[in-house]
């Protein structure tokens, strides 16, 4: 049986193919969507280029609120409808998932993802070597545009995972004592309050920035997330520098708040644009983990998650492979 | 076959028949813990009033951290462990589960439960009636002696529904804005920072009126918070009403916080002695909706979700019917 797995973003699609459930490591191409007038005509490239004339299944995971019967991309006038879908590839069933919903169905194949640890090994939490817990949930949360987070969860009665879609971007950012106060008002200022991704996002990252320049009376040189990072990572700018230090610091606590909501004993897996982008960071500086492991008298339990970057560019395509394999067993 | 629902707390203990994965409404018993010398005496008292020489099946739900093998009582010097009720019990099989896991898999079995609407209607979401939507989670939180949530998601590919065990109550609270930076001060200059539970919980309830006081440089008449809570609902003393105004405020914020991070478009069930205890003012005040749905762009989404009150005692038995019930048909 094949299957196509689609990951529809703004600015570019990755397709791949999907036998027996698992996607084709070689089969994967991105286009840029700016060269093809909608979806279909991605679609049929892609099918040209494989030389099949039809698959059985379409799995098309997008930054988008969808439905069964097809969604509308929030960042480009493409709609994609189901019938569509299934007359361009010949296909008898489509299934539409939101793109984290993708990152949580691609953790029921996590070995099969490019990761790093950031904990003790490759298996191991943070102190304890306790980390890897089959039958426990995995949790995958990104910064990128915008921040969101979906959970794994094995079935405790032999059934299929189950994924935990959500909105983690819009809770309300916590924030703690005088200096995170001044940050809130600065970020509350143009919005009149501020959520998880007014922080940790792209525009998080500069809005952080800005705050910082300001308290130092210096000018803000910089306004974008990724000319801050990359200047944060080579330590060629201190207030770039400071900025991501405060991004990881505020990270580190709402992955820590989310790692509560879930209880993921299996892996945190660190996903996203500017995540990925201060990665090295991630690996060398305390203020993530510290900032994750600082739960009062949780601290011993925190202690035992363990926590990965997610480096992995087909992530939502396994993703939409193992939605394509629980939904044919089914 | 028979299984044995059992409810132990750090001062009562409940217990009741299940049959066809159903509590028997009528064969509930609760029992005084000091009253006897440990929990197989209590499970002993039982069967006798009974009856029944044995059951099948045993579902404990406790306060405490449960292996299969069995747990210890936080608040009381108990400890249950499997082969012990095996033997009492004369039982092929024993599950120990968290008392909050227990509330999710009772929302399995939400139409037996007793519960109050707080938003529009029995099934309606806060404006759209939009609220009770079979196929998406539910879920539960309650502040009582702490703050704790557990959600329930019903399978995608037609399996056993899925409970998401949490420690919500030691997510960071989080707090904006000036009046509530000072609030945040006091919480944590005792314990160095405010989870959630350092407000949403009974002495939480107690810190809150103990900050209103000394704002109102007003000596603190009570210490306890149920005091507060009934003078707060017979509006019998304006520094208790300000406090549970507050701790409205707060829960509708967190309850919000974890709806997003759920998305629990089957409803959310309030639960938890403090929350009970000033029912009479969450249906009456609009402190906690008003925060319910303070989530900026997200508000729209916000009205969607139904609230409920859980105010059926019985609520963790039926949970333990409901683990009965899914781990017999596994």
């Amino acid at each position: 049986m094949n299957a196509l797995a689609c990951d529809v973003g703004g600015t570019n699609t990755r397709m791949g193919l999907v036998r027996d459930g698992l996607l084709l490591a070689d089969s994967v191409a991105i286009y840029r969507n700016d060269d093809f007038p909608d979806f279909y005509a991605v679609a049929t490239a892609y099918l040209a280029r494989t030389g099949l004339a039809a698959v059985d299944t379409v799995c098309i995971a997008l930054a988008s609120v969808a439905t069964a019967e097809g969604a509308t991309l929030t960042n480009r006038d493409w709609t994609i409808s189901r019938s569509q879908v299934l007359a361009t590839c010949g296909a008898a069933r489509v299934g539409f998932i939101n793109d984290f919903e993708a990152l949580g169905f691609s953790l029921g194949q996590a070995a099969r993802l490019e990761t790093t640890c950031l904990t003790g090994g490759l298996t191991g939490g943070l102190t304890k070597g306790a980390g890897a817990n089959e039958g426990a949930p995995r949790l995958v949360m990104g910064a990128g545009t915008g921040f969101n987070a979906a959970a794994w969860c094995p079935s405790r009665f032999g059934g299929a995972p189950h994924v935990v879609a959500a909105e983690c971007g819009h809770m309300t950012l916590a924030l703690a004592g005088e200096d995170e106060f001044s940050l809130q008002q600065a970020l509350s200022r143009i919005n009149g309050r501020a959520s998880v991704e007014r922080a940790l996002s792209g525009n998080g990252l500069v809005a952080i920035y800005n705050w910082v320049c300001a308290r130092h009376g210096a000018e803000a040189r910089f306004s974008h997330g990724a000319e801050i990072s990359s200047r944060a990572v080579e330590r060629s700018d201190a207030l770039c520098g400071e900025a991501a230090e405060m991004f990881m610091h505020l990270l580190g606590r709402v992955a820590g708040d989310l790692a509560l909501a879930y209880l993921p004993y299996d892996g945190i897996y660190l996903s996203g644009g500017v995540t990925r982008a201060l990665g090295p960071l991630l690996e060398s500086e305390p203020a993530f983990l510290r900032a994750f492991t600082a739960k009062g008298r949780m601290a011993e339990l925190m202690e035992q998650f363990s926590i990965h970057l997610l480096s992995d560019d087909a992530s939502a395509l396994h993703g939409c492979a193992e939605w394509v394999r629980l939904s044919s067993a089914a």
